[in-house]
């Protein structure tokens, strides 16, 4: 059975009350049913975490080793700040899957540039919810290989 | 009946022949199968072109409208020049998708600015044939909601 | 009989039916018909063309030595990317008048640049369709100097 | 009957007198002559000015509110260092046209950046003694809007 | 008792007719009220002037010397531009509180840079009207200092 | 009565025995014991934390919604990095006040950019103590307002 | 019997007729001849063409695979600008030989930069007609190796 | 007797199992053991401490005042985006030898950047294990100065 | 006999009260004072003037053209900002000298940009009083040529 | 008879021991043997020098005026450090080809900028020894002409 | 024996009386002696030399190979400037320890990047004359590795 | 009797014969001349070098120390490359004076930074030989003081 572990970054948590016009009304409680749901019918096991520490997600990462077999991030504001998360992916080696629910090329300048982009395997983003559920099929295509 | 329009843009007819380190040996011939395939069976009409002319392909999407549900589009090497395909698909205004074979943020420094992405609702990159056939699935929930 | 060459750069074909909130809902036709009412009271000939591919748009100004006295061009799209239209212009080195019909000051930062303006004579942007009239008088203006 | 003021930037007062080269040897009066004219045929009131003071030219726009239906501004040198003035006009929020008699994208890099053309509503440069002319019409044209 | 000087930059004359949405309605008249009436209370004596010209702005200061305690100026435009009061506040040396009715840092980038900031003892900004109260008292405690 | 979260961010807590050149020996109890009496005679109630974490203050951030009606906050260090606490003061859309001790503008250039102040209603900074006593005033102003 | 590409880029076709102060009299068919010339006394089987459209170049390239040896290429205004161009050659891997008329760095600072000569094998720059003939002998020397 | 305390930064924990072609097999407890062997010989008190936290850090150098002599800090990712670490450094003002396992300035450009040096009395990088060593020497030095 | 105009720039009128760490306690009338002693030795008529405007110094530089054999300018603050000043001097043609005080390239990086010196003969700085002394000798000098 | 210096930069008497990789075995000892036999098929005069002095470079071009026809350089390490010797080019003003052996702009980003280039009549990179043969070719065809 | 190399780059010859503020009284005699002192107990054969001539380091460099068993190099000003003595050390491929006497990231800013430390093993810098003793013991340990 | 080291920089040597248009046709042996003559009747003591050496010119720096009570230096290419002389300068401590033939500041944009000037007193340029005359007199004044 595959493994892939889920991590929720920063502010995720406020998902659905937080400003609606940019992220919609979607909760991660939401994403997270819906990600069980098609992890239950490809008999994928999960586990998902949501944090606001940097420190705790680059934990959990280097404990990832020999536990998971995929990463799905959506590393939120860290995407843009963090060079300790991308050494952390880098450094277990894991095929990892960037997701972000909005584009953020279509937004300001500052949330262009990922950090974590050139040590992922690949991204999508822009499509909501959704962006979760192609991450998924992505990270088992992933594995498969 | 859904229509979308796939577009592979320049240097994408040489695919499985070119730099085979940086894209695998999959062609052109492989992925329009494999889409046309997931097409039918999700009850999606699809058309695909390939063109190396940015005009062709500027004029190609000014004629979508009203066509078209849905645009996938590879910019390729236009991804980073080209103003003109961007008018357009704003002109048009249909939900677009964009993929890439490779991680292009991985790559070159010239190649990490995206003149699409901020008109395009996603984008999916980085998982070889698999990012058409996950941006096949985005460009159908665009049109569901 | 002065003659003057018209050149509708990428995109326009499809003014009106575009992004209104920016363009309004002239048509290229509109345009055309008041350019022409315009060019028959002043006794000058117009030859008018649009094209989306920027080789085309270089080889009728590379053909125009010898036939134009003028060239009004909207590049649109191009003002910001082709050096190839530029090296065009100032090889025929005919009196060339750039027009916009937005006023691309006021728009996105990498439309401010112009390669077009430093070898065109002059320019006009942002009065709509009165920008390719009052661009038609300043032609004129400069055949008579 | 239409009211329009027309301001002369700094140094406007040498015209003719100065670099022969660059702006050819039309002098403000002949210019001022020109648009008082055309504005007689064309039945509209205009008021000129010259100054060489930034602070003047601010508050001369702060009181043309309700007083003038249009502005026509050769910024000269202020085009590229007042924020003030641009201030000015988008505060008085009237229909401003911005004239240049050369074509300053053909001048040096310091002259190609316009603090002022955001908020005007157009622009007419690169022909002489006619940029005035032609901006003289489109200032009526944006009234009769 | 404490002398205090009050400087209004450029455009400010202008405030409550000015972008509304913006700066809100309050006028200049009604700041200068505001200012007086807790001057009074605290028992300061304010001068206050408003200026468009630069020079005078410059000269204002360069008089101040040892005859006020302290300065409270909002630049305005000239906040971005103007090494001149730059140079002045330091000669001076009287110390000065930079306000902004607006939060300059929400809007235009070139709004985000503040030549003042530097020889300045503090800012306040964004609070509107109340900007300049908490300005005095900001004053106040510094001459207390 | 109003209620109104304080966040001293990090090295805050070493405030007095910290580089006393530049920061003067005020401690942080002696600014927590002014918040409070100034509070008291205001009526206002107030919730004070110091956290070294950048983790803690976006979570303090994300509960504060429907308990706090303000927020002051002197981001320090993470002023110039923090992207997660910016979302999280526009997720929670409290009107937030931004404070420093000293002025940072006139120190070294990377502290002159601040990610905070863009979705902080205000800024206060430069005055040591007296920034968060008036940066109470403008909270308790932008609450009546 | 060694086989070579030789393109010419947009506008190379008025060579002679253009600019003579930078280019010279020289026509194109004035340098075909004289590489043909050459080639007959090497023994080497050149194909010529010359091309306004990027897009047509791109697929030239793409199409010489096996079919030739070498290919000397001359890109003119899209040496600034065609990744597609680039991407085109590095993807059919046959040894090219960039050439330019002109000494591209004496002239303006957007010429200076080659998007083509990173996959290029070398480059014969400013030395007018002479410019292609170095550059086939330099083809036919990477051909012997 | 001399106290010093060590710091390894994010992601160290990993050391050994983690890019073994950057970084080498040596892993964090080799290091510890080595440097407490060379502390006894020298008689110097070690305490070392491992964190991914940013915040912990912070705490803990904020917490070294009077208890040691010195630091020596790997700060890993945080060299190059903590600004927290750099002013808890300067605001203990305990002399800091900054170490880094491999040569950081011949890796990616955005590591030739170091936050922490300008506040480091020096810097070891690039002899791996024997980068601690060096440290440890150095930074004794510093104290007997 | 040889006519020289000497213009003071903005808040010269502060010399000698002003910052005397960075431009000692010489005041504009010492300056002055030695100029026309200088300049009686050397049988040179001078007419000095000091102003804070702007405006007024490129009116002061656009009237002497006829009367005024050569330009003496400190433009102090306006060095870096005023277009409009270098405008007028290149407009009147007259040979100018730029003086500063001090050595303007060993102070803030803002002030080593000169707007006026790409159109003035030469600049002496960084001697004090004799700044102006030495500039007196170079500007009889280019007369005499 | 033609008279030719040729110059070869700093560490190409290393060549062919150096870093086999990029730039192969061959020594300037072949180099020369080669330049020799090639100049007298031709029927010119050689001088060959090597210095690893930036002076003694500038200097042997600084006699070369009257001696020589023309100078082959290849700077090397100069290329993108010395204005010294460009200024020396550029004094003597005899026509200069700089040679490459290795193609500069598929490495390092700082070989990328030359500042012999703007001096140069042309250039030819990226053949090997061959650079060399066919930048005699160049200057003879230069004297030629 | 192993044999090192040891070269002090320009003005070093000064040290002692050179800016004591910054570099300390040590002269560069007092850092040869405890080097040499150093290397008889560890067995070690040393050649120093110290030159002011870039072009002298280059040579001395090229002619290590085969001689010398590591370099250690303090390229004082060089380091900042020459790509030439990179490219001797990475021709000859001798292990190289770069050092400083200084902290060369907390003085001006260009003095922050080291052209040397990419094609170094690693670099020792801050610690005054015990640079080059650490750097000895450096060196020594890349030979026994 | 005071005692005055003159340094001429590279190229130097080639005045006169030199780029005419820039430099006019004075020879090194007129500057000389007309300094000795000018030292004479100040009664000052010159000795006078050029050099192409970078080497060469620090040494003499190095060796001033004692022997000379100022230093005049014209660093033509070095003036923007070298540190090295930067460090002698600062290192011997002798007042400098930078002076320039031409003016630099209306040249290329890379002779507009130069690393010498914030180590001397003072620039003279612009001014051809009485450059030189005018620093001499500078350079007398500074040791006056």
């Amino acid at each position: 059975m595959k493994k892939i572990l889920v991590i929720h970054g920063p502010n995720l948590n406020l998902l659905g009350t937080r400003e609606v016009g940019v992220y919609g009304n979607t909760t991660i409680a939401d994403i997270d049913e819906a990600l069980n749901k098609s992890a239950k019918v490809k008999n994928v096991f999960l586990e998902i975490m949501q944090s606001n520490h940097e420190g705790e997600i680059v934990e959990k990462i280097g404990q990832a080793k020999g536990k998971f077999d995929a990463i799905i991030i959506n590393p939120a504001a860290y995407t843009h700040t963090s060079i300790a998360i991308r050494d952390a992916i880098s450094a277990v080696n894991i095929p990892t899957v960037e997701v972000h629910i909005s584009n953020i090329y279509a937004r300001e300048e500052f949330r262009h540039t990922s950090l974590i982009a050139p040590v992922a395997k690949g991204q999508v983003s822009g499509f909501g919810k959704s962006s979760y559920l192609l991450g998924l099929d992505a990270a088992i295509g992933l594995i498969d290989k």
